[in-house]
């Protein structure tokens, strides 16, 4: 059903100080950068291979990034993985009983549609659908 | 300096089950599977793109991946970057004053050399390097 790693999401509390490393020490550039309201991030994009590392700073005290931060810290928030038809792929999952965060596809960063499945039914994983 | 994303290492309690989801759910599919006794942990590999997801179920109740589950649950464990050669890389990561975990060195799943850096080093990501 998915198709290749569309990004890995990554919590920073900074998002300058975590690009140097991310940029000067294993040599990822960043290609730009977005403030995705509806997610109150801002967001890094740093292509790597065939799939994205993507860098998320909290841009609300409220927002799920900080709220992930306070509770564990910064770290790996969540795995993206590409879908030709996120509708489509919805109903797939929901109909083999894993549960949805997101029942219909919201906005993401770069125009993206994507949805989260809800951690309990993937093994303690935070996993996104994305469809471009 | 790193070349792409090697895999993304996910701590699963049992194998069997996590890879029912990743296998009928996400349809994405095991091609083998190994146990690597100097991890004490046996390992599901998933290629997906170009990249990989390994699971890792611990062999041992002492071992790094059950210690991790007990601490913060189920998920997302390490993120393997690939390197052309470990020791220079190493060397190099040194040098921009990255805490290592592995000052050297040591002998992976399917063969490779990997090492990892400290997450306080790394923005709270555990990297492994990995030369294949």
């Amino acid at each position: 059903m998915v198709t290749k790693i569309d990004h890995i999401g990554i919590a920073v509390a900074n998002l300058d100080e975590a690009l140097k490393f991310y940029e000067e020490v294993l040599g990822i550039k960043c290609v730009d950068t977005e403030v995705v309201e509806e997610q109150k991030v801002k967001t890094a994009f740093l292509p790597i291979g065939d799939t994205e590392v993507e860098l998320l700073e909290s841009t609300d005290k409220e927002g799920p990034i900080a709220k992930f931060i306070e509770k564990r810290g910064e770290g790996i928030q969540h795995i993206a993985y590409r879908v030709e038809n996120i509708e489509k792929a919805l109903e797939e999952v929901k109909a083999k009983g894993i549960r949805l965060i997101d029942e219909k596809p919201r906005k993401g960063a770069g125009g993206a549609k994507i949805a989260f499945l809800h951690p309990k039914s993937t093994f303690g994983v935070l996993i996104e659908l994305c469809e471009r």
